[in-house]
């Protein structure tokens, strides 16, 4: 069992500590939610366990079709053993249907099915909203090496389709989802963070029953209770 | 000397009648300044003949570089004699230097200079405030034929470097400006729309005064006066 040692880094959801092995972090999930850049904030006991075990669900089954991740192994129901990654100051995101920030920005309508799968980069940065940005900004801005993008962009796309097959096998439509990427120890380029309910828009197939974190930002129902069936039905 | 025939489309600044040719169109400069998608508002005498003089100039020059654009010749004070285009529903802004809604957007100071200039596209939609695009979203909801775009970024660079020369030739710094692009009775895709103060932001190369749109939109001093200075120098 790998050693805690020094706290890196505390974040939102979650808290990175160095190892022994300069080349692997423990992610600590924290029990806490939070939206709208930080401004709406709960403590919810369990949660960090539902995405912990939710994530390195996921991971797994990435891992299984050949994806890249930072993922090594699930330690214990809060903590996550991964590769150490310089992180990408970028978040790709993948959308099958218009739901959240799209719907105001470009006039879509909730639940529009997209032709095709969007993807679209945002800039890391909570002051400025994480705001929408095309190559030509992350080229700029050196957000990201520019010749890792369409790697990024290719990997998010068949994460889709991995993902999107797996979820709806259980009942669940994966709406959108966020990643985020870095530099792997081994010079790769990976998915790091977390892929969960967080990250992720997951409706009832049959109800259209929000199972993610937008039940915490709207208020619509008991967070946790969306999250225990994402892992009840992923988990059979 | 074409005749104007039916009014065809009135727009903020401008009003667009058929002639006789069906592939013809004249654009009547109107004497009105708008700025924050039409909230601020004013009647300003002589800004129509200004905005169609310098946009003739401009066209002028850009054509002897070899640039297509919809200009055939200019008519009368205010109004110009054009090609009939469809129109694409991007606009594309080359930056210079960082100013206006970049700077909050991505957290740039005012007067920043880029290591390259910066090609961003947005949807043309008041309603929406003309958001920021990138390509697979210009892609997803037609907003112009992919295809068509690398034209429209190389043109554009084009263009910026010949007009940086030639107002840099006139002690004018040329921080950015907005293109439309259509596609042209011949087929080929064009530059539609004007090239004035209203679409660019010029400052004094020795002073910094801004002789441009953020004259009125921020109310920097008289409008015409940072108008006509642009006339003057440019007329050389």
């Amino acid at each position: 069992m790998p050693e805690k040692k020094k706290k890196l880094y505390e974040g939102k959801a979650k808290i990175v500590y160095e190892t022994d092995d300069p080349d692997k972090l423990i992610l600590h999930f924290k029990d806490s939610a939070t939206a709208f850049d930080g401004v709406k904030k709960a403590q919810l006991e369990g949660k960090g366990s539902l995405n912990n075990t939710i994530s390195s669900i996921i991971f797994e089954v990435l891992h299984k079709k050949g994806i890249k991740t930072h993922y090594i192994k699930k330690l214990s129901d809060n903590e996550m053993l991964v590769w150490r990654a310089e992180r990408f100051l970028v978040e790709v995101v993948v959308r099958n249907l218009a739901a959240g920030s799209i719907v105001k920005r470009l006039g879509f309508k909730e639940g529009e099915k997209f032709e095709k799968p969007l993807v679209e980069f945002f800039y890391k940065n909570d002051q400025l909203h994480d705001p929408l940005v095309c190559e030509a900004h992350i080229d700029l801005m050196k957000l990201a090496p520019i010749e890792a993008l369409p790697t990024m962009r290719e990997t998010a796309l068949k994460v889709n389709s991995i993902l999107s097959e797996f979820f709806s096998q259980n009942g669940i439509i994966l709406v959108d989802f966020k990643l985020e990427f870095g530099r792997l120890p081994d010079g790769s380029i990976g998915i790091v963070d977390e892929i969960s309910p967080d990250s992720m828009r997951l409706w009832d197939a049959e109800t259209g029953e929000k199972l993610d974190k937008d039940r915490f930002r709207f208020d619509l129902g008991d967070l946790l209770e969306g999250y225990r069936k994402v892992l009840e039905r992923i988990s059979q």
